[in-house]
C-alpha cells in the first residue's frame, strides 16, 4: 500500500456491515477525488460464511482479531452490535492506539464513557455518528456546528421502527397490533421488536445526544421510557380530532435550577410543528440553543445505505485526522461529570386525559373538581356520541401542570366509581417557549 | 496570553459582527468547558464609531489592518460584507498566513475558488460555515457528514426575506407589494429589497452550495435566476386549491450524462413535501445522496444570534485545527473544475400555467392542442367561474415535459386571440423519483 493509503477493517457483516464494505468499495474513486485520501477495504470478518456469497469480491475473513491486528489495518469499524464480543474487540483495537468507528448505541449508552477514557488514554478515538439517527449527520452538528450554544432542549424522533407504525396507526386508523405486523412483513421491524417499541432503543439513543447536549454523563437508566406497546388507535384518532399527531419522542430539556429532564414516551405533537410531519420510517430530531435558536435534522434514521453513509463518512474524518484532533481536545461522554436530574414530578406539561365514563351526570365535574384541586386548569374538552349506551369517552386536554400534581390527580380520578379504569394520561409537547413562535 | 488562548479580532460591528462579539464575551467559559480553548476576543475593528456604543466592554478600534497585523490576533473574522474592502482585508489576512471566518456569501459566490487557493497557498484557511443558511450547519454536513455521497440533488429555501414575504401571501392572500411593506415594517426585509427578492442572494447561496455538492466551481451566472417580485397572488391561491404551496426554491440536480441543473425560481411543492412547511423567515436545504437517501436540515437562515452562533463554530473548529485539516486536504471551491451545466431547454420538469382566456368555446381545445403538438400533456385543469363574464382564469398542470418544448408552445399560446397575454408560466418540483416515496 502507498503511504497515504489507510486500510480499514469491517467487524460484523450484517446489514450494516455489508452496506459500508460495498460503499467503501463502489465510492473509492470518489472519495479520492474528494479528500485525496485512499480508504482501501482490507478486511470483512464475518464469522457467518453464509454471509461472504452476498458481497462478491469483499476481502472476507472469519477471525476478526487477525484483522484487527494486521499492521496494515489503521481503522476498524465494530458492526457486530452487542455489549459482548463488540467491546472485547473494540477494547483490543483500542490498546492498539486504533480508531474504532461504530453505531452501536447499546454499547455507548452503557459504557461509552469508560471506552472514550480508554481510546483517549491510548491516544486514539471512537467515530459514533452512525449511532444516532442513522444517516442525519446529527452527532456532528452537536459537536461542532452547535458547539457556541448552551442547549435548551432536543427533542427527537429516533426511532425509525415506531415511526412507521405510528404513521400507519394513524393515516390508515390501524391497531397498533395490525401495524405491528405490517412493519415486520414490510421489514421495518424485527421479528422480536421489542428493543424498539419499548422505547429501549430510543433511550440508548437519548443517552449519547443528551451526553453531549449538555455535556455530562447521562445513561440509559436516569431516563423516563414508555414505549408505544399499549397504544390504542383510539388516543390516535381523539389525538388528531384535537388537531394532533402522536408520536414516540425522546426529550432532554434544561429546567429550573439547570436540572435535566430525560424521557421517552409517546407524546402528542401539534400538527404545525415540524416533527408532526415526519411519517414513516424517518427520523428527526429538533434542537433548540440559545443562539442558533430552532434547528432541525430529518432523514434516514436506519437501513443499510444510510447507516452506511454515517459510517464511511467517520472513516473519512478520522482518515483526514480531523477526529483525532476533535477527540483529544474535546471532553465527549465524560465519565465523571454526572448530569443532574430534574425529579419526575417536577416536571411541568401539558397532559391529554381519555377516560370512559358512565354516561350519567355529574361525571365530568367530579373529574374537573379533582383536577382543579390539584392545580390543573383544562384546555379543551371532546365528549362524543357513542354507540354504547352506557360509556362515552370523555378527552381532556389541560395547561401546564405539575407532573407530581396530575400522578395524585389521577390516582384519585382512577378510584371513581363512574369511571372505567384506567384512564389514559399523555403529554403534549410545546416548542420551548422562547421559540414558540417561528415566524 | 497564555499559550492555548486564541485571539480574534472581528472585522465589521454590524448585526452579524456585533451578535458574534457579545456571543464570544458571554460564552468564552463555555467555549472553554467544551473544548479546552479559550477563545479571547481581542479587537473589534469598526469605523462607524457611533456602533461602539452598543457593546459595551468590547475591545473596538477603528484601524481594520491593524487588528489583522496585531501578531496576538490567530484568526481574523469578516463580517464587512460586500466585494470591496472586505476582500482586500481578507487578502491581507492570508498572506500573513491567518485563517478567515467569513459569512460574505457575495464575495464567496464572485471570488471564492481564487481566495481559496490564497489560503492553500499560505497553509491557512477559510471557514464560511455562516456564508449559507444562517445557523444551520449545511456546510459543516456537505464537507463531513455526506462525503461518502454521490449528490443528486439540493433543493433549498435558502432566502429568509423571501420566504416571509410567500408565507404572508400563502397564509393571509395579501398582494406582493402589501406582504413586503409589512415585511420590512418587520424587519425581516431591507429598505432595499432588491438583492433578497430578485433571487440574486439565493443564487450566490446556490453557487456555493453547488460547489460543494458536485465538486465543481459554480459561478452565480451559471445559474437561472427569476425572483418573486412578479408573483401575483392569484397563482398562490390556485396553487393552494391544487395542493401546492409556492416556494422560491434553489435547485441544483443531477441530470442526463452528468450535467448539472442550476435554477432559483419561485416553484410549486407539494403540500406534503417537508419543504412546504418551512414557514416565515426560517431556511431549509433538502440534499438527496445516492446512499444517504433523502437528509433536510431546517432552521433561521439569518439574524444576528443564528448567523453568529455559525461564525463562532467556525472559530471553535479552526482553534481546534480541524478546519486547517480538512482546508489541506479537501479541494473546496476548486479554481479549475468547470461544472458542465444542462443547457436550460433540455431541463424536464412539471409546469403550472395560468391563462386568462376569453369566455368563448373552443379556447381550451386551442391551447391544449398546441401543447399536445410539442409533447406536453395535461395533469390537471381548474377553470372555476367567475364574476367577470368576458374572461376568465384557467389553470393548467402538465406532466413532465422539456423546457426548450414548453417554451415554444409558450409563444405560440401566448399569440392565441382568445387568451390575454401573457400566460404565467411556474414550475412544480417533485423529489427525485428514486426517493418519491418517504415510507
Amino acid at each position: 500500500m502507498s503511504k497515504s493509503t489507510i486500510g480499514v477493517a469491517v467487524l460484523g457483516c450484517g446489514t450494516v456491515g455489508g452496506g459500508v464494505a460495498a460503499l467503501l468499495m463502489s465510492q473509492r474513486k470518489l472519495i479520492r477525488q474528494r479528500t485525496g485520501l485512499d480508504i482501501a477495504l482490507l478486511h470483512v470478518a464475518e464469522r457467518d460464511i453464509t454471509k461472504h456469497a452476498g458481497l462478491p469480491g469483499a476481502p472476507f475473513c472469519t477471525d476478526a482479531e487477525a484483522a484487527i491486528d494486521d499492521p496494515r489495518t489503521g481503522i476498524i469499524v465494530e458492526l457486530i452490535g452487542g455489549t459482548g464480543a463488540a467491546a472485547t474487540l473494540i477494547e483490543r483495537a483500542l490498546r492498539l492506539g486504533k480508531p474504532i468507528v461504530t453505531a452501536n448505541k447499546s454499547l455507548l449508552a452503557l459504557r461509552g464513557p469508560e471506552l472514550f477514557a480508554l481510546a483517549k488514554k491510548h491516544g486514539t478515538c471512537i467515530g459514533f455518528e452512525a449511532s444516532c439517527a442513522g444517516g442525519i449527520p446529527i452527532i456532528n452538528a452537536m459537536i461542532g456546528g452547535l458547539v457556541a450554544n448552551r442547549i435548551e432542549a432536543l427533542v427527537g424522533i429516533v426511532n425509525g421502527t415506531c415511526n412507521y407504525i405510528l404513521t400507519q396507526m394513524t393515516q390508515r386508523g390501524v391497531s397498533y397490533s395490525q401495524a405491528l405486523a405490517e412493519a415486520q412483513k414490510a421489514g421495518f421491524a424485527e421479528a422480536d421488536p421489542t428493543l424498539d417499541v419499548s422505547g429501549r432503543d430510543a433511550a440508548q439513543k437519548l443517552a449519547i445526544l443528551a451526553s453531549l447536549a449538555f455535556n455530562a454523563r447521562v445513561a440509559e437508566r436516569d431516563i423516563s421510557v414508555t414505549g408505544i406497546d399499549s397504544l390504542q388507535e383510539a388516543d390516535l384518532k381523539f389525538a388528531g380530532e384535537l388537531g394532533y399527531v402522536i408520536k414516540l419522542l425522546a426529550i432532554a430539556q434544561r429546567g429550573k435550577k439547570e436540572k435535566i429532564s430525560l424521557r421517552v414516551q409517546p407524546t402528542l405533537v401539534h400538527k404545525e410543528d415540524q416533527l408532526a410531519g415526519v411519517g414513516g420510517s424517518f427520523n428527526a430530531v429538533s434542537v433548540y440553543g440559545h443562539a442558533v435558536g430552532h434547528v432541525l435534522f430529518y432523514g434516514r434514521g436506519a437501513g443499510r445505505t444510510p447507516t452506511a453513509s454515517a459510517v464511511v463518512s467517520d472513516i473519512v474524518q478520522i482518515a483526514l485526522g480531523v477526529t483525532p484532533l476533535a477527540f483529544k481536545q474535546l471532553n465527549l461522554l465524560p465519565e465523571n461529570a454526572k448530569v443532574s436530574l430534574l425529579p419526575i414530578e417536577d416536571l411541568s406539561s401539558r397532559y391529554y386525559l381519555r377516560l370512559t365514563a358512565r354516561d350519567e351526570p355529574g361525571v365530568l365535574a367530579q373529574v374537573t373538581k379533582i383536577l382543579g384541586a390539584h392545580r390543573i386548569s383544562l384546555s379543551a374538552v371532546l365528549q362524543q356520541e357513542t354507540s354504547d349506551s352506557q360509556f362515552v369517552p370523555v378527552v381532556i386536554t389541560t395547561h401546564l401542570a405539575r407532573e407530581g400534581d396530575m400522578l395524585k390527580a389521577l390516582a384519585k380520578i382512577n378510584r371513581l366509581k363512574a369511571l372505567r379504569p384506567a384512564a389514559i394520561c399523555l403529554r403534549i409537547i410545546d416548542p420551548p417557549r422562547e421559540f414558540a413562535s417561528e415566524s
